[in-house]
């Protein structure tokens, strides 16, 4: 008998690591029911043998799910704002139907038990890939899926806090170096920003170097952290426009965020942009459309969501990707950034 | 041996009407492989027994797939300001995750191949229920679900054009006479309306509730339809406002037409609210944040989205349902409304 081309199977690694294929499955899916010792000896065998998740994923769900998993974590009242979302689905979506695959959609409220959605989908084998956002520095689902090894991933975060797991990033330290030189040539020399949550990856890259490159330019730089939600946004703007000396410039994580601020500026009588330059992170049909027009960095979210499918099918067909990097940001000039305004102690 | 409760399975269906379990399922699943009149005898014979689709699901798929599918049409840009799908998205997965239930969603270009998923759906046991979304007069959707009458399925439309399948359904009718009630009360003789694709059952709904209400009060009412793309709303603006009488006040069947009308309004000289009101359908928060603030009709989709949920849920358990209905309109009036203008003529 011709052995035709052969992938590795839980069968062979059990065979060759002297344990049951059930043990073998626990050990791969990081779930628990073997010994550390079992763990250990199996992921070994894995390794010399050549095993791939791909293998693995089609041995225990028997058949392709032609689907993709992704979870997100928002208040559903909050959701309705975000635009980030819905272009990532859009994007996504778009290459998913090219390649007749679904979307398996998880919307948690805050604070709900996200680890075990993605604990399931690896034990059950309804998805055969997952993307994750919004990463958090020491996240969780990051140990889980690195230890499992069993399931395709893509995380949109720095690479820094994914663990050697595939990312696809933004670039948001060229995108905050991009905000605070052009606010510097406006000649502005105390700015803020109203930024996301903290324990989010990307949140810390921009606190990082926004923090660098003020000190660079030996600019004032002020930083509070929301949670993207314009009540919070409206409520760190009001903060700030209260300090005895408040800055001439505030750059806001969210869209929504930076609106709801302009009306507290406007309230405080602070004319944007002639005291008071505003900029968005990132660009949407609303900074286009609310006066005066708000300046934004832009980047594609469809494009991104479009650029991790095929990072997730071509980890599926067996194939190692390393990272990738979205389309950098751009800069859009609205009305709502001016030259700083003249002090008159200056 | 005692009979415990049983439900009626596509196998006594098969013995009862002397016929192969598979034909029956591809009968009860409107696929092809059978004829006309085994198709009518299975599905009559199926009536006698009080076969009922839960039972079937279970039985073709073997097991919950735990899952509800929601399948779009949109193009990926557009789908960027679309409001409505991330609060439906939103609500509905409120009520899923409290059932630990996963959204299968499904988003394809325009013209893309819809029927086709849900065949898909209907065949491969990979959901336990279906929304429909966006009903079209004489959607092959719904006779597919119709014919097929194994899914648990809720239509959000009108009564009217689902053919007697369970529907969630926003009052549109209502939401038109307030509309047009409002626009009488200020004066305006002469209104026209931006509306969505004609072939949707809501757009007609409208249709017909619009003209009948400006007809019993006298008012002269003009009428375009787009596709809710900011684009195609600016555009029809712009050719109701050349018009050498234009009407005094447009209502939108979206926020971003709307939004991106208020440009074209500017450019062409009309004052938003003196010479010209504008209201959008449904409301958002671009209508809050947009200067003027955008009168609107307020409905929850985030509730809508909560309520469709367990109406599928009662269907899986077994459940017969009916029409339910979404909350009603309320009329949000914010600054870019106004008495009707005095003309020279009157």
């Amino acid at each position: 008998m011709a052995a035709p081309k052969t992938k590795v199977t839980i069968t062979d690694v059990a065979k060759a690591a002297g344990v049951s294929s059930s043990a073998v499955s626990y050990a791969l899916n990081g779930k628990p029911g073997v010994s550390e010792k079992t763990r250990d000896k199996v992921l070994k065998v894995a390794d010399t043998l050549g095993w791939r998740p791909n293998s693995a994923a089609k041995a225990l769900s028997n058949a392709s799910s032609r689907a993709i998993g992704l979870a997100l974590t928002y208040s559903p009242e909050a959701l309705t704002v975000d635009s980030w979302t819905l272009a990532l689905l859009s994007g996504m979506s778009f290459e998913l139907e090219k390649n007749d695959y679904s979307l398996m959609l998880r919307i948690i409220p805050t604070g709900g038990d996200m680890l075990s959605i993605h604990r399931e989908w690896l034990a059950d084998g309804s998805v055969d890939g997952v993307v994750i956002t919004n990463v958090e520095i020491g996240d969780k689902r990051i140990e889980l899926y690195r230890s499992a090894r069993s399931m395709p991933v893509v995380a949109m975060a720095d690479p820094s806090v994914t663990g050697g797991l595939p990312t696809l990033t933004s670039d948001d330290a060229g995108g905050a170096r991009l905000l605070v030189d052009y606010l510097h040539e406006l000649g502005h020399t105390h700015i803020a920003r109203v930024a996301g949550p903290e324990r989010y990856g990307h949140t810390f890259s921009r606190d990082r170097a926004f923090i660098e490159e003020t000190s660079a330019m030996d600019m004032r730089y002020d930083c509070l952290h929301a949670d993207y939600s314009p009540e919070q946004g409206a409520d760190c703007t009001a903060r700030l426009l209260a300090f005895g000396d408040p800055p001439t410039a505030i750059v806001y994580d969210s869209d929504s965020m930076a609106i709801a601020s302009m009306k507290v500026a406007a309230e405080r009588g602070f004319a944007v942009p002639e005291q008071l330059s505003m900029i968005a992170w990132d660009d949407s049909f609303l900074c286009q459309t609310v006066t005066p027009g708000l300046t934004a960095l832009h980047r594609s979210i469809v494009t991104a969501g479009k650029q991790v499918v095929p990072m997730l099918l071509r980890q599926i067909n067996g194939e190692t990707v390393g990272n990738e990097y979205e389309e950098p940001y751009e800069l859009v000039v609205r009305d709502s950034t001016a030259p700083a305004p003249v002090h008159a102690g200056q």
